[in-house]
């Protein structure tokens, strides 16, 4: 992107700084970072589209900065159509991913039925496992529920090594959906 | 993504194989490869941010295979609110970038108003550049445009190198764009 006029740049610095973590930094500087540049991004806009993408790129490079074998971050959104039965691609970062999933089945599916985070240390054991990407060992998928208990989505995130996610990593992806549920208009 | 039903996997193959290029292929096997994988997942659905998200991992990984320095990949979509003079942005794979655009600046804001392709081999010499990422040097965007003239929205691809972009870069870019005018409801 380069503009004259980009509403939402400010000063001199530039939006990309926000994705540019220290690799000296701890894990909890790291997370503390990122969750904060996404709070600042999100204030500027309620649309979920520039919201999800630029909070993918976040947990991306967060993740990168901490040099875990992340290989998939981002989300699915409840389908306009369907928002009982069915959750569509949305923004990620990562090798391209399946296009819909039905509510009830699968670590996503579940996750946004059972309004529960999923950590799932080995995909393997997963009943009824199909992956996107063959690569992935592990995942976690944090549904994405408002105040009245409404779920607009899930946030997912694939790890290439067995039990990629700690407690702490959990909580991290929490508080962002906590954050994507407080900014986004869905 | 993991699980057990996913709409649109079909058979043993991994969606995650359509972005996994041959380091030894063309650059034009390389493209035509991208193309025919985003042409099989759009039409298996017209939701623009499902198709628009795997478009930019197509992209992304078609140039990772290519040893091009491309840092942004995505998309930057038409505000349903004020379509006719701002832009927002959408899904992409890169560093965190600005949220919106005004129409009629800037490269992205250019080319959505004037409908035509932008071809910058150097950010630094665009009238009143500003940059989401201080690190781009090139970009292209490709104007999303329907058979009535309507604009939807852009493609935005930058390089960390100057001229980043050939003739083939940019056709491989149009195509792309043609296709998701094709197969996206906006």
């Amino acid at each position: 992107m380069t503009t004259s006029d980009a509403d939402s740049h400010s000063g001199s610095a530039h939006h990309a700084d926000a994705a540019t973590f220290s690799a000296s930094a701890t894990k909890s500087d790291i997370y503390s970072t990122a969750l904060d540049a996404a709070e600042a991004l999100f204030s500027d806009t309620n649309f979920w589209p520039s919201n999800l993408a630029n909070a993918a790129s976040l947990m991306w490079y967060a993740f990168e900065a901490l040099e875990m074998k992340v290989n998939w971050a981002g989300f699915y959104i409840c389908s306009p159509d369907e928002p009982k039965s069915k959750l569509l691609l949305g923004p990620f970062m990562g090798k391209v991913a399946c296009q819909s999933i039905v509510i009830g089945s699968g670590v996503c599916g579940t996750a946004a039925a059972t309004r529960e985070t999923q950590v799932v240390p080995d995909v393997e054991k997963y009943p009824g496992h199909i992956a996107c990407d063959g690569e992935t060992k592990s995942e976690v998928v944090v549904p994405l529920v408002d105040r009245e208990g409404g779920v607009h989505g899930v946030l997912d995130v694939d790890c290439l090594v067995l039990d990629g996610f700690t407690e702490d990593d959990v909580k991290f992806l929490e508080k962002m959906a906590a954050l994507i549920i407080t900014f986004c208009k869905f």
